[in-house]
C-alpha cells in the first residue's frame, strides 16, 4: 500500500533546479573549470533537461539576472518548454556589482539603493515574460565591522526597498525572501535569520514568504523546528536546498546528515502535499558543486530528494500521535526511525520503470556520452 | 564633559539582580556548597543590600517562584524597602518540578498545562504584592527527541497558555518572554530563537516584550544586531546580563568578550536613556557563580557594566554618522575603539566618592567581614 | 552473503554499558526521578543483565567509583559473572569532590592532588579485583576564568599525576584519556581536545590511550577523521557512545545523525575487527537518559548500534578504493551510502532468531514485566 | 616604569606583513576592486614600506609563490632591504592549480603529489635567495564528501611529502605548519586542527613547528590554550593575525574581540619576549581586507597589536601567580582586566614621537596622498 502510494506521489514529486548549477564554481580559493560547463541560459536549460530525462522529477529551471539574461525571453521559455520544463523563481543579483559594496537595497547612498530595487523590479518583468511565478530574493547585504552601519536605519530602508517591490508584483506572484546567518558579510547580516525575515515578511503582506536555504544557519539550528513554526503560521514559501558540515557548504542535499533531512520532510508532510502541481511550496536546489560533475550531482541530488521523500512517507502518523499523547518517547522516535530505516529504493525503480526511465540514473546518463559531447562542443 | 556626563548618567544606572544568585549553584556534576549562602529571601535581600551598599547601582531583587515563596508578601516589600531596594521582576518556574518532565506551557496534558498557568497566574498575584511591574517568563519546554512532540501543537498550546497569562496582567504590567536555544532541552526548545519569541509578544500585544539573555544563542550570533532590530521594533523589554565561551555558561557578565557587551550597550543607548527612572529597558543580572564568592562576584559584574556603559557613552554618535555616510569603515570602527580604549575607571572612582561609597568595592567588602560573618551565621 | 557475514559478525559485536545508566540523571535544572531506578551495583547489573538478554550483545559493565564501590569486589565479580557479563572499565571521579572545586590531578594544592591520584590509584586496585582491564579517565579539571589557572603548570601538573598513574598499571592494563570540548569547565579545561590527549598518551607510553565520547566536540568537529588518525597512530582506546544536537547532550547514540555514527564505523573497520573478544577497541556506552525509561533506552541503542555496525559492513571496500583512486567523487559517495540505504533489520532479525532471543527486543522487554517490578521493589 | 618598559619593548615588537595583503581580495560572491591595488612584489614592497613609514613596526613582508614571482630575487631583496624591510616567511601556494582540485601533497596521483613537492622545494630555494629563514606551509588539502578520499592514506602521504620538504631545509630554516579547520575543504581537512599538526610536526623533528592562524578554528575554542600548550612544547612557531566572527573571515586582528587577542598576548609573554630580534616567535598579519583600504587596514592592525601587547605588559605576574595559588578566582580575573582596562595609547603616542613618526598615524598617511598617487599610477 505504502508501495503504491509512494509511486504515485513520486508522480507529482518535482524539484527545481538552478540554471547556476551548471556553470563553473567553486570557493574564494579557487574556481575550478568543469569541461563543457554551461555558457549560457540555453545551454543551462538543455543540462537540465538531462537532468530531468534521468529522473523525470525536475520542475523547472530557476533562473538568476543577470548571468541569464537575454534579449528574448519568449525564446527561452518556449526553448524550456519544448524540454517539458518552465521557468522557476526568478533570483535578481545584488552582489557582483561594485556599486554594493556597501549594500544593495539598504545602501544609504539613495542612487545605488534605487539602481538595486530597479534591478529587482526588472527582475518582476522577466517573471511577465517567463511565466514565472515566483521572486527568489537573497539580500547580501551586511557590514564587516562594527560601527560601519547603522543596524536600525538600514532595517528600515530594508522594508522601504521591499515594500516598493512587494507593491509591483502581480496578484498571482510571490516574494520569497531568503535569510543567510552571515557571508559575504562577516560582522552582520542585514537578513540573518528566519525572525529577521518573518518580521519582514508580516509587514509586506500575504504574497510575501520566507525562504529556507538549508544551509545558512548556526551550528545546531533545529531547522525542522523553523519549518514547523513558518508553516503553521502560513509564511514558508520554500527551500534552496544543500547541505552543509561548516559554514553555507553549499554541498549535495542529503549529503551530511540525511536524518536530518528526512525530519524536514516528516514536518513539511504535515502542512504541504509536496506531491501537487503547482506545488504548495517551492522545493528549489540550490548547490555549488565545486568538484563534482554537474548533471551527475543534480541527478544525485534529485535521487536524495526523492528516497528521502519516500521514506517521510512511511510515518505512521497516526501511531505517532497517540505515543506522543502517552509521552512515549522512544515509541515516538522509533515511528521515524522506522520509516527512516526503510530501503525505498525499490519503490524508486519501480517508479522509473513505469515510467521507462532508466533504472540507474548515474549509470545511464554516464554511458549515454552528453558529458563527452558538451566538454568537445563547449569547449 | 564626557566625565560629567559619565558621572550623570551613573546616578541613573541601575542594575537589578538576582535573589537566586545567593544561593548555591553549579552543573549537572556538582553544585559546589559556599560558605554563607544565602537560605531564603530575606537572607538574599540582605546580600542584595551589601551589593547595593559598594556598588551604589542595585535597583531590585529579581525574585523566582516558588524558590523565594513566603505567606506574607508585604513583609518582603517591606525589608526590601527599608534596605532600598525594590522587588523587581518575578520569575515563575517551570522546570523543577515532575509535572513538568513533558512539558508545562506547552504540555498536551490539559491538567498539567493548566497547573503551570496557574503558577504562572499566582506569579502575577505576587506582583501584586510585591509592586513587581514585570513578569519574566523563561520557558524550558521542548524536547529531547525527534517525533517526541509536535512542534506546531505545542507553539499554538504555548501560544494559548501565554494568552491567558497575558490577559491576567494589570495595565502596568509587562510580559517579558525569553528564548534560548538549548538546554534543558536537547533536541528542541518551544521558544528557542528570538524569531519565536519576537512572533509570539506580537501576537498577544504591547504589554509582551521579548527579554535578551546573552548566553542563550548559537555561536557566531549578533546579538547587538537582535538589540537594535527588538528595539526599533518596540519589543525589546530588557536583558539578562551573563557571559559564555560555550554553551549557556552563566559566567560573569563582560567576562569573555567585553567589547561585544560595549557594542551592545552602544546599540542601546540608540534607543533607551539607561540612566532613567523607571528604567526604559530592564537590566538584570542572571549568572551561575559556581566557584566565585556571590556577593563579590555580583559587585565585580555590577563594576563590569558600569565601566562598559561608561565606555558606551563616549561614543562620537554624529561623528560616526559622518563616516557611515561616507562609508569610511576604518573611521567609523575607530570611533568606537576610541570609545572602548577608554579608561572610565577614574570616573567611576569620583563618582563613588561624590557618594560616599568605597573606591574599591571589591576591597571594601572584602575587609568588611561580612562574608565572615554569613559563613558563620548561616552555618 | 553479506546477510551471513553480518550474522557471524554480530555474535561478536559486543558493547559494554554503563552501571551509572540505570540510574536517575538531569540537567542543572532538574533530575527528574524514574520509577525504579537502581540504588547499587549489584541492581544496576541486574538491569544491565536485562538488557543483555534482550539484546545478546553486552559485554559488561563499566563501573563508576565510588557509586558503585562496595566492600566486597570478588561477589560483584561474582555477581556479574552469574549473568554472563564481566566488569568493563573503571572509571574514576574526579568532579564531586568538594576539593576538587580547583582541579584534581592538576590541582596546585599538592594535597588535593595527591588525593585524586590516590583515588585513580584506587580504582586500579578495583581492576584488580575485578579483572577490569581499562582505566577510563575523564578529567574534569578546568578554569572558568582567565587568569584562574596557569595552563602550562597545570599541563605539567596533569602529566606528573597521569604518570603516577601510568606507572602503577600492570602490564595488561590499558589508560583511556578522554578528552572534552567543555563542562563543568567555562573558560578552559585541561584536556579538551583529541590533540591533548594525544600528547599526553604519545608521551606516557604503550598502555595509554585516547577514548572518544562523541559528544566532546565543537560543532563541525568531522569526528571520523579523527577516529582514521588515532587509529592509524595506534593511539586509539575506544568510544563513548552517545549523541548531541548542542552541547554534551548525552542523548541516545544514532539518534541525531546516524550517517554520521555510520561514518565512524566505517573508519574503524578499517583498522579494527569489531567482532572478536576481546575486543581491540572499547565499545562503550555513555548516555544521560533523564526522560526516557533507562533499560528501554539502552535495548534501543544497542539497536541503533548493531543496525549502523550491520550497514558498515556492506561497504564494498574494494570498489571505494577503485573510485577514490579514479577521483571519482560520486561514485565513492555513492559506495557509502548504498550500504547505509540498505535495510539490515532482517538480518538482526534473524540472528535474533537464531540465538533465541525475541524478535522486538522493545515490545518484548515491555511485556515482560520488569519495569513495574522493580518500580515496586526498588520503591 | 611600566611606561618607559612598554617603549622600550615597543623598539624591537615587529610584526611581519603579507605581500598578498595589498591585492584585490574578497569572497566567493564578488572581488572587489580597490583602486591603486599593487601588481607585484616591488609594489608591494613599496606599500609595506608606507606602513612601516607610519608604524614603525614592520620586520618583513611575507612572500606568496607564485603571486609573488620573479626571475632575480637578488632584486627582491635588495629592493626591501632599501626600504628597511626583510623577505620574511615564503608561502607555497597549494590551492590555485587546476592539477590541486583532490589535493597536492596528499595527492594519490604521484605526478601532482611530486609537483607540489617540487614546487615547495622551490619555495625553499627561494628562501635562499632572499634570505628568508621561514617556509610557513599551508595545507588547502582536504575532501568534500564522505568516502572520497582515505584519511588514513592521505596522511600517510602528507607525513611523506613533508618529510622530504623537511630534509630538503637547511638548519637554519624552519617549516611551520598550518592547521585550518575547513575551507576551501567541506567535509574534511587533511590538517584540521593543532593536534594534527602538532603530531607531524613532532613526528618531523625540531625544525619544524606549528603555526597558528587566529581564524582557523571551530566555535568556542580557547586558543590561549593552545598558545600555552604548543609553547610550553616548544612546537609553537608563530601566529597569521586576523579575526573572525564566523568561520575564516580574516578580519583585522582584534577586531571581534580585544579580550581573546589581549589573553592570547598573555599566555605568549609567558615563553617568549616578543620585543626581541630576530623573533622567538613569527608574528605574521594575514588578513583579507575586502572593503578596508588596504594600506590602512594594515596601519590599524599593527595599531591594534601594539596596543594589544602594550596592554599585556601591565599584567602583574607575581601578583597573579600569588592570586592563583590562592585560588583567588576573582583577585587573578581583575589582575588581568586591570592590565586590559588601562588606556595605553599614550606610550605609543610618547614612543612615535622619541621616534619621529606621526602621532596618528591614520590621519597622517590619509594626508600624504599615497593613496591618490598610487590609485593614479596603477590604474
Amino acid at each position: 500500500m505504502k508501495f503504491e502510494l509512494g509511486k504515485n506521489k513520486l508522480n507529482g514529486f518535482k524539484v527545481e533546479i538552478p540554471s547556476w548549477g551548471f556553470s563553473d564554481s567553486g570557493t574564494r580559493f579557487h574556481v575550478f573549470h568543469a569541461p563543457g560547463a554551461a555558457r549560457n541560459v540555453f545551454e543551462r536549460i538543455e543540462d537540465a533537461a538531462q537532468v530531468n530525462k534521468y529522473t523525470g522529477a525536475v520542475s523547472g529551471v530557476a533562473i538568476h539576472i543577470p548571468w541569464d539574461k537575454v534579449e528574448d525571453w519568449k525564446s527561452v521559455k518556449e526553448f524550456a518548454k519544448e524540454r517539458d520544463l518552465k521557468i522557476g523563481s526568478v533570483n535578481p543579483n545584488l552582489f557582483q556589482d561594485e556599486d554594493y559594496k556597501f549594500g544593495s537595497l539598504t545602501n544609504s547612498n539613495e542612487k545605488i539603493r534605487q539602481k538595486a530595487i530597479k534591478h529587482v523590479l526588472e527582475c518582476i518583468d522577466i517573471m511577465r515574460n517567463t511565466g514565472s511565478k515566483v521572486l527568489s530574493l537573497w539580500l547580501p547585504d551586511g557590514t564587516n565591522y562594527p560601527g560601519q552601519g547603522d543596524f536600525a536605519r538600514r532595517h528600515s530602508l530594508l522594508f522601504e526597498s521591499l515594500k516598493e517591490i512587494y507593491d509591483a508584483l502581480d496578484d498571482d506572484m510571490t516574494l520569497f525572501i531568503e535569510y543567510k546567518f552571515f557571508e559575504p558579510a562577516f560582522y552582520h547580516m542585514d537578513t540573518p535569520d528566519w525572525g529577521t525575515a518573518y518580521a519582514l515578511v508580516k509587514d509586506l503582506g500575504e504574497k510575501a514568504k520566507v525562504i529556507i536555504d538549508l544551509g545558512h544557519h548556526a551550528h545546531g539550528t533545529n531547522i525542522e523546528y523553523i519549518v514547523s513554526i513558518l508553516s503553521s503560521r502560513g509564511k514558508l514559501g520554500g527551500f534552496h536546498f544543500n547541505s552543509r558540515k561548516y559554514a553555507d557548504d553549499d554541498l549535495t542535499v542529503g549529503s551530511m546528515n540525511p536524518y536530518e533531512l528526512f525530519l524536514i520532510f516528516v514536518e513539511l508532510n504535515k502542512f504541504f502535499d509536496l506531491s501537487k502541481t503547482p506545488p504548495e511550496v517551492a522545493l528549489v536546489i540550490d548547490q555549488s558543486m565545486n568538484i563534482k560533475p554537474k548533471i551527475k550531482a543534480l541527478i544525485q541530488s534529485i535521487e536524495n530528494l526523492q528516497i528521502t521523500y519516500l521514506k517521510s512517507l512511511f510515518v505512521d502518523f497516526s501511531s505517532l500521535q497517540e505515543c506522543q499523547k502517552a509521552n512515549d518517547v522512544i515509541g515516538s522516535e522509533e515511528i521515524l526511525k522506522d520509516a527512516f530505516l526503510t530501503d525505498v529504493r525499490p519503490i524508486l525503480k519501480e517508479w522509473r520503470s513505469d515510467l521507462g526511465i532508466p533504472l540507474n540514473a548515474l549509470e545511464a546518463f554516464e554511458k549515454s556520452g552528453y558529458e563527452e559531447k558538451i566538454a568537445k562542443e563547449r569547449g
